[in-house]
């Protein structure tokens, strides 16, 4: 159960607590849309691949493996490259772009100052835009503050990861504007 | 100089990436409009001096003395009690309410999973309502996004405490929406 009395506790993660406060809800939802739907040279599979990344650094079950659901959505891909991605991108089959991306998403999970010039010149050098590494490190903060707001207020989640595939399927198909 | 080509490389902060990416800065403006200065039973001062805490906890310098200043602008106090509660709030004379709101968002900062039912039960025993536990998560977790949207970019801020009073008063009186 939540730390505060939501309007219906039926709901789960971040979906209870739009309920609860809608106006909030508007930008959220509207950030996330824009942020991995909107129009970009990485794909929606990628940017939604950084979010699942970084919610698993912060231990945010709901948002990892919704996100990491709707990546698979997206690429039409297994379950078992996002969890390769959790456990260790350095060794997983993706772009060396991408590996740059999630290396900087890394840093950001951490603290913003923790990103080095070494880091951007490195995502650069693998064809890495300014507008992709600003989003990359857009993506990786609003989910520092989505993974917070989660689990801040001890909302529930699932525990199976089957019930995420239909959440990722909206996700990816309808959109962050449909919540 | 930030890690990315800005489109005006003068604007400090925050300021410079939402004149580089108009379309982000509209959610993350009003979320920080309805969070800071929307209804509330929780002043508009008390919320700034959440956000320049949680500021202060993620090393951002642009944030916190930014929002410690528009809470020196809504409060009509000085400086100091800002600089009190970064350094230690919990002998700084404010109170007990916001003391333990306090306590709920360093711990948020830190990580979402952090909060325990106790930090909730303690908060509303002095009086905190859901709502002003909800808000006060809220705020801490999007500054937990401001903060390294800021520093993981690169981006430069003014280095003198005096430079913010301006900014500080443009926030609390003209608000988020401004910008």
């Amino acid at each position: 159960m939540a730390h505060i009395k939501l309007l219906n506790e039926e709901l789960p993660g971040i979906i209870g607590l739009m309920n609860y406060r809608p106006e909030t809800a508007k930008p959220l939802n509207e950030l996330a849309e824009i942020l991995l739907r909107g129009d970009s040279t990485l794909s929606s599979g990628e940017r939604e691949m950084i979010a699942s990344y970084v919610s698993h650094k912060n231990e945010c079950h709901f948002c990892h493996t919704s996100h990491g659901a709707a990546a698979v959505a997206h690429l039409g891909t297994s379950l078992s490259l996002i969890d390769d991605i959790k456990n260790n991108f350095a060794t997983t089959s993706i772009s060396k772009k991408l590996r740059k991306l999630l290396n900087i998403a890394g840093k950001v999970q951490v603290l913003g100052n923790k990103v080095t010039e070494d880091d951007i010149t490195d995502a650069k050098n693998e064809g890495a835009t300014d507008r992709e590494i600003h989003d990359t490190v857009l993506i990786a903060a609003a989910f520092c503050m989505y993974n917070r707001y989660v689990d801040g207020l001890g909302t529930w989640s699932m525990p199976d990861n089957e019930h995420y595939k239909e959440v990722g399927e909206k996700l990816a198909h309808e959109g962050y504007l449909s919540f």
